[in-house]
């Protein structure tokens, strides 16, 4: 135990990684304990901190003007709350039994080791990169960092002409009538590109959240787009009868999807630039390739330091987000694992929403407060154009897996009253378990309005409550928000009739 | 007890309303049981069945292109499915002792007697018309039946040139960028009136749900609006602090609000039609006066009839709508207080959502099955033009009348993440209960996206969560769809702060 921080305070906390748990951590730390108590180190391998990596699909496409608006908060505005943030400077070693951390200057190289008497695992998630030929060729792009995106965007300035090329007012708005129509390949060939030059194509790989976002910021940018998927239907978060919803509507939007192809090889041109995406006997031209493929939990220094991972790869915490075993360790973010309140088992769900609240609640407990971290009901959002896509709860696989037998019902309603202009139509699946009827999961695929009503199912998930008692929750009602019944409900009856046809 | 019905089915029920609950308990009774089982009269004093009063304001704003489009079910289509219903024919006195109704011809004044097995009362409810000078005047209107819609429309067309005097494209549309922006008065004279005419004048007397909505609906239509409210703010369904937020915004669209305003009397022109609006020493000019003011359970059969009946003059049901010491009678919708479940009291609810949820329930139960009605959390929501307004549980006032104490908090933020297009501001308050920190009630005012985010509370009421579990729900979280710490999520954690500061 060190008996006072270098600068003087009592104890010294240090943070590993700059990001949403970590940098949240830090902030409400430092809330409850000035630098007296309590110094803070905080190590961040990258340029950047307090960063959002889910704006970055955006900020690509145009919709975010710069990247500074995805910065919640600069090293600068850190450093002037007293917590000792030290970018590029990677931390290599967890020492448990001294209570010390290695930390090397990506730049210099330099080495030298910083104690802690308390210590938070913030490491994120590394994205998936499977090792295949031309995988590090120009023109192939990750999208996890800042510096993946300014990458990417350099690339697109390269194939596709300036990123200026994107007329601003496509930029500034978002309630543009066209997007609300389905943008075929003619209009995204004839919008923004010069009838003398080829569009640029960019072949996106993955088609989970971060694969459909990407296509959507392709589709802005004036690309012709494919989407190469493993999957049967994109969108693996879902049940595969929902996602043939979203593929069908992608489609709609000029997209070219193709399903369960594995990719084998990224093919290059004399350049040594992307040329192609090579899945089996297919070949799929690109300009530009967008890596969305899905992270993994980064634990490589947590598993080295002998601490416990789940079978995700992620560190396993109790419930004050504290490692398991490790008083004075805590861990939250993209590289733990959480407990799913429906399956009762533990997952990894790298969402930026969770890592904040796991910021909060460790820095509650570091400062010496009390705040916990309940586990998550898998609740997800997300949308493609025009299209939103949501998800809570447990898939038919999911449920399965886990022993529950249950019933599945989809229904087809509107956001709004049917009279009422606008009223776009959305699907509901829902799934109940048998005896019970008990809300197991909610998938929603639909137009504007669609995605958020996902939140009256995941906060009765919370609540384990039946389809029965969904049946009769007393939710907002005008005609331009909801008809009579709103979706929910109308899924809720279809599920709990078939549950117990109650007659 | 009847043995069989005049078409020779073993039982009869009668239903006294052809509206949302009648007509549901009617229909879901019809699907449970064919004729041969089950006979079905039901009683409706006007033109029309199963219609939206709640769309009323959507038809006169134009919005909704005609009547039709309002009604949910036809009177044909209703007795293509058996159901022997008597159109402009009122039930005028429920005679329990020998199970009958005695029903009068609107038109032809005859009257006679029809016996019941079981009895659905589905009365509704009726407008407050204050017993005042003028009140009668041509020009004046209500809005609760499409009758007075039709009325209003009529007037309309005299006092501002035709109905199709708003441009057609503006009555399709919801999504145009134009609304968006605050309707300045000098816009909307400018908009569809010449020069050489003077627009319209509309006062509407009442600033609830139906009083802002006709505001909205009159802004449409291109009059200079008045609301003349006898509270202190707007939409006393709200605490005075967030009905002032309405205030400032329905100003800014260039209505003309006036607060702490008693209508004493309606003033006539010449020609015998309403030419003012007076209150108290004030004068309010007016073309067309449209009374919002509320309404009461129409129960004046059912109190002749000795039925239960509560403080706010509505009848008693038991949980599966059945009136209180009555097997065989059913009734619901707007003439049934219904049971609040945060105050544990009896309130008086009339939205077409719970009106048809109660004839599912009744249908249900005449049909021999099971279901019930828990009661309300008291969830509303309402729009003008691109104001949205939503409420849930309990106002300040409310918790205060029922021994609740509390602490009350409010926080501004965005209804999508700040550095994403058309991020809108709403405002969020919340009441939680001291010591056990249970949510007591939420209120939203915003803009796009604000309002249906207000079901997450009351699907948290509903489950009887504290605000610190509140704080940790897994809701549906992008950057177009909401801040990485949903507006209800970051209003749960300063209520949690205020009520156990935990640290």
């Amino acid at each position: 135990m060190n008996m006072s921080d270098a600068r003087g305070a009592r104890e010294r906390l240090v943070v590993i990684g700059g990001d949403a748990a970590g940098m949240s951590a830090a902030s409400q730390a430092r809330r409850l304990k000035g630098p007296d108590e309590l110094g803070i180190v905080a190590f961040e391998r990258g340029h950047f901190t307090s960063f959002s990596a889910c704006g970055i699909p955006y900020w690509v496409s145009g919709d975010v003007p710069d990247r500074d608006r995805l910065i919640a908060r600069t090293a600068e505005e850190h450093r002037a709350r007293d917590i000792d943030l030290r970018l590029r400077t990677e931390v290599t070693e967890i020492d448990l039994d001294r209570g010390r951390v290695r930390a090397r200057d990506v730049d210099s190289g330099a080495e030298s080791w910083t104690s802690y008497d308390k210590l938070v695992i913030a490491t994120g998630a590394r994205p998936i990169r499977p090792e295949l030929p031309g995988m590090d060729a120009p023109g192939v792009h990750g999208v996890q960092t800042l510096d993946d995106g300014q990458a990417l965007l350099d690339t697109l300035s390269r194939t596709r002409g300036p990123i200026d090329s994107v007329p601003p007012e496509r930029r500034s708005r978002r309630r543009d009538p066209d997007r609300a129509q389905p943008l075929g390949p003619a209009r995204v060939r004839g919008r923004d590109t010069g009838a003398h030059r080829r569009p640029g194509r960019a072949v996106v790989v993955g088609a989970g959240y971060i694969g459909v976002e990407m296509a959507e910021a392709m589709i802005k940018r004036g690309y012709e787009v494919t989407v190469v998927n493993r999957g049967e239907e994109p969108m693996a978060t879902l049940d595969p009868d929902m996602g043939r919803l979203v593929r069908e509507a992608m489609e709609g939007m000029g997209i070219t999807m193709v399903n369960d192809a594995e990719v084998t090889g990224l093919l290059t041109g004399g350049d040594g630039g992307v040329r192609a995406v090579a899945a089996g006997d297919a070949e799929y031209p690109a300009d530009v390739v967008v890596l969305g493929i899905g992270v993994r939990p980064e634990t490589a220094l947590a598993r080295a330091a002998g601490l416990p991972l789940g079978e995700h790869g992620g560190l396993l915490t109790d419930r004050s987000m504290r490692v398991r075993g490790h008083e004075n360790v805590w861990a939250g973010g993209d590289c733990v694992e959480v407990l799913d309140l429906v399956s009762g088992q533990q997952r990894h769900v790298p969402l930026g929403t969770h890592a904040n609240k796991h910021g909060q609640i460790i820095g509650a407990g570091v400062g010496g407060g009390y705040a916990t971290f309940p586990g998550v009901v898998g609740t997800a959002v997300s949308k493609v154009c025009d299209l939103e896509i949501a998800r809570t709860g447990l898939r038919e696989k999911d449920a399965r897996r886990v022993g529950l037998r249950f019933e599945a019902v989809t229904i087809e309603s509107t956001s709004r009253a049917g009279y009422y202009p606008d009223a776009s139509p959305m699907t509901v699946k829902m799934l109940a378990e048998l005896r019970t009827g008990r809300l197991l999961g909610v998938q929603i695929v639909g137009r504007e309005g669609a995605g958020k009503r996902v939140d009256i199912a995941a906060v009765a998930l919370t609540a384990g409550m039946t389809v029965e008692q969904i049946t009769a929750l007393d939710l907002g009602y005008a005609p331009p928000f909801s008809p009579v019944w709103d979706p929910v409900l109308v899924a809720a009856r279809k599920a709990a009739a078939k549950i117990g046809p109650a007659l």
